[in-house]
């Protein structure tokens, strides 16, 4: 199963649903409709069951999907049975703001440690762990077996820090800095720059009105 | 022009011509190919092609792009051509993250001002701006003619604000907290959820080496 070729739209639809399922979870719901997801989540439910149908055939006509066993799938699809440590490069307001929300992740997702480059911020703390100097991150990235690295360093940093983190075997790396970085094709890069978010925004402001059936929330959009 | 309808992917791709070209242009380079935007952003020049003749047909074969030409053409086509005013609320480390790198947004989106429901925030400085008490925040939208509004609160304090910001006019949000916001059609939302972005790494750590041709930059990625 892990082997099949999921489609980006789909894999970045499955923490959408986790997230959802797991609120169902907390109030002991134990099944739930691809209608109601689909309500709840801005999602046509024939999307959703084509979603779903890729991790096997779970929903039962009239009974809907097993709320704890869709859990249990979609965290194994996504690695998530396991803890995956994350290292974090740049410790200023943005990787700070990340370190705060991290400990509010449910999930096996975890920043481990914390680098900088800049002197005077090695050896603060950043929530409970101690910012360290950029030399220690290849020895500190092994020893954790960290696989997932996040860069919220200034622009003109940004690669080479993404070049340090290839050569220390990263497998991930989420990026905030606002450039392109250029990895070896086996390490996955997701960028988040929030300018880009914007600055696409901006585009709506106009064409809102004449594009009603097109306006939905984006990170929930499916396929073309 | 402005009328038709460009599908998600392209207008997210726009920022991202537009960034480079404006690098271009720093440098006084006059005109670009496809091939050379394809292999700095790492696209297919086929796509890059398509992208750019939904604004007309600027290219020119031998050529390439007039870089100043299509510049404006995009600024033109994504509002960037007037200056677009934006709100933040929720000035904790995102918050003050974001506008940091406010500073040093060069395009015509702009905060203009910070909000916070607490307190002991009120009346602090973030960079030049001082934070408002929520209480001011419809009539200060109506007096910068704010369209956009940048949300960074709590999780559970999201949607409140939300309503807040399209009661007050808002055109578009983009809403950091970790839940799928209810709003009318005709507000356009993009999720900012780093948390669904790292989480759908976690997917590509196992799966890389066996979808080494899937593996690419996600911002920058063609349509299905």
């Amino acid at each position: 199963m892990k082997s099949d070729k999921i489609s980006e739209a789909v894999v970045r639809r499955l923490p959408i649903y986790l997230r959802y399922l797991s609120g169902l979870q907390r109030r002991e719901v134990a099944t739930v409709s691809s209608q109601e997801l689909g309500q709840k989540l801005d999602l046509n439910p024939a999307q959703i069951r084509k979603d779903l149908a890729y991790f096997g055939d779970f929903g039962r006509k009239g009974i809907g999907y097993d709320v704890a066993y869709l859990i249990e799938k979609i965290r194994h699809i996504l690695n998530l049975d396991q803890q995956i440590n994350v290292v974090l490069i740049g410790a200023g307001n943005l990787g700070q703001a990340l370190s705060n929300y991290n400990m509010y992740l449910k999930e096996n997702l975890k920043i481990v440690a914390v680098f900088d480059a800049y002197g005077p911020k090695v050896g603060t703390l950043i929530n409970t762990l101690k910012v360290q100097p950029m030399e220690e991150l290849s020895a500190t990235i092994k020893q954790h077996n960290i696989r997932i690295g996040i860069i919220t360093v200034p622009e003109h940093e940004a690669q080479q820090v993404a070049d340090k983190l290839v050569e220390a075997g990263i497998g991930a790396i989420l990026n905030f800095a606002p450039i392109i970085l250029k990895t070896p094709a086996n390490v996955r890069v997701h960028a988040a720059d929030f300018t880009t978010d914007m600055i696409s925004l901006a585009y709506y402001l106009d064409n809102g009105k004449e594009d009603l059936d097109d306006v939905k929330q984006s990170s929930t959009e499916v396929d073309h």
